[in-house]
């Protein structure tokens, strides 16, 4: 598997993203944004206070050079020098929940799938390295921390990926609404892949076979579908439950 | 419980959104918009010619016209006279599942809570009628066909609908953070409403007292929060699993 590359001037921004890359990662935190004559607004002057204290460099930006990182900066953003990235040996834990995103290319599914990734306990979001987005200021602002926290894999190509995992001991489920076997159905292994592909082409093929098996979340409209993000909420709540809550039986 | 509003100029946009109003409701839509010289175009088409066969007026609009109805119109918006409504007799039914959101004014959070909301079988979705938002063409595309199923039910005072809906038979959860009792917990009865906060501040405080019990999705970052979607999500399919799910047991 290879580690998510070091992006030297990976953007987060907005408040609470940047709240939580200033409180995890300081060292990776290189100069703050804040919109010019905004220093002193509720929410922002508590994070010039702490890059301050932490001796991060402030710089006033325009709004304007601020919309160019695109919207919901809530007049701050962070500059930092590197982002999370999976200890390998994670993957040989006798417990171990990952997601992959096959062909998933809105950075608010992505930012989105990395927030609950953080809350439910995946430790890692493996995307294709030749048609995904990348950690972007607004999958980290749409992420609201997550980011900081769960590595993002870019794999290429994902079904040989794939295959290494299963070596390693990992189950591979594929979200498909095509199979009669749901996520309830299911008593789920320890080491566990969800796999999720886009909400229009489901998954290539070549991942679809590289999966053990393919899952459903039932659903009472048959030609609909879930938003990526909320089919991922419900594969790993229900992961949650099965895997890690006490009194759940298993 | 006031019935949603008829709306005689409510408007859908985007391709999942109009074909399922065009399918489910031929009788309310009034006039297609399709974007200037777009008429042809692989997506489009099977919309004009399912139009043209329920005689439905076809009107080209420009690109920017559209636009001014919001992002994601993909060059297609459907005007509808009216919009789904609540029969009240569902309340009195042995099983029923319910929505309840609580200053949420994010159009693309009420969107996405209507799209998972169809797919697993909450029978409406309850809002103030004071402070949120309603079924804007942003609403509808986002909840891809959900807006078309699911009734928005406008309320006001909102504790006072929960009370009613309370004596209906009906146990009322608020989710919050707050609680150490997690949906994992309950025992779920066959009459349920979910009530859900805004992001930030979560539950005024008259809605949180007319709830039963305040109830929490397990997260492992504890000053963190789930977006209001995949909450809803989560919610939704535990409720499924326990009160819709053959093989589960109860």
């Amino acid at each position: 598997m290879r580690k998510s590359k070091a992006k030297p001037l990976r953007i987060t921004m907005g408040i609470h993203a940047v709240h939580e890359a200033l409180n995890v990662h300081p060292k990776w935190a290189k100069e703050l944004w804040v919109k010019e004559s905004a220093e002193s607004q509720a929410q922002i002057s508590p994070l010039v206070a702490l890059a301050e204290r932490l001796r991060i460099p402030i710089k006033p930006l325009s709004g304007r050079r601020l919309d160019e990182l695109g919207s919901g900066h809530q007049g701050v953003a962070l500059q930092l020098s590197e982002s999370p990235e999976l200890d390998e040996s994670e993957l040989d834990r006798d417990v171990c929940v990952l997601l992959a995103l096959d062909q998933v290319t809105d950075p608010h599914n992505l930012g989105a799938v990395l927030r609950t990734s953080w809350l439910l306990g995946s430790r890692g979001v493996i995307i294709p390295e030749d048609r995904s987005v990348s950690l972007t200021p607004t999958v980290c602002k749409v992420a609201q921390g997550g980011a900081e926290h769960v590595p993002i894999i870019e794999v290429s190509p994902m079904d040989q990926e794939l295959k290494r995992l299963k070596d390693k001991g990992f189950w591979v489920f594929g979200l498909s609404h095509k199979s009669t076997q749901t996520i309830f159905d299911l008593k789920l292994p320890d080491k566990v892949v969800w796999v999720l592909g886009a909400e229009g082409s489901g998954l290539r093929k070549p991942v679809e076979r590289a999966c053990d098996e393919l899952i459903s979340i039932p659903q009472l409209a048959p030609h609909a579908s879930f938003n990526v993000s909320v089919a991922a909420g419900v594969a790993l709540s229900e992961t949650y439950r099965q895997l890690f809550f006490p009194k759940a039986s298993k």
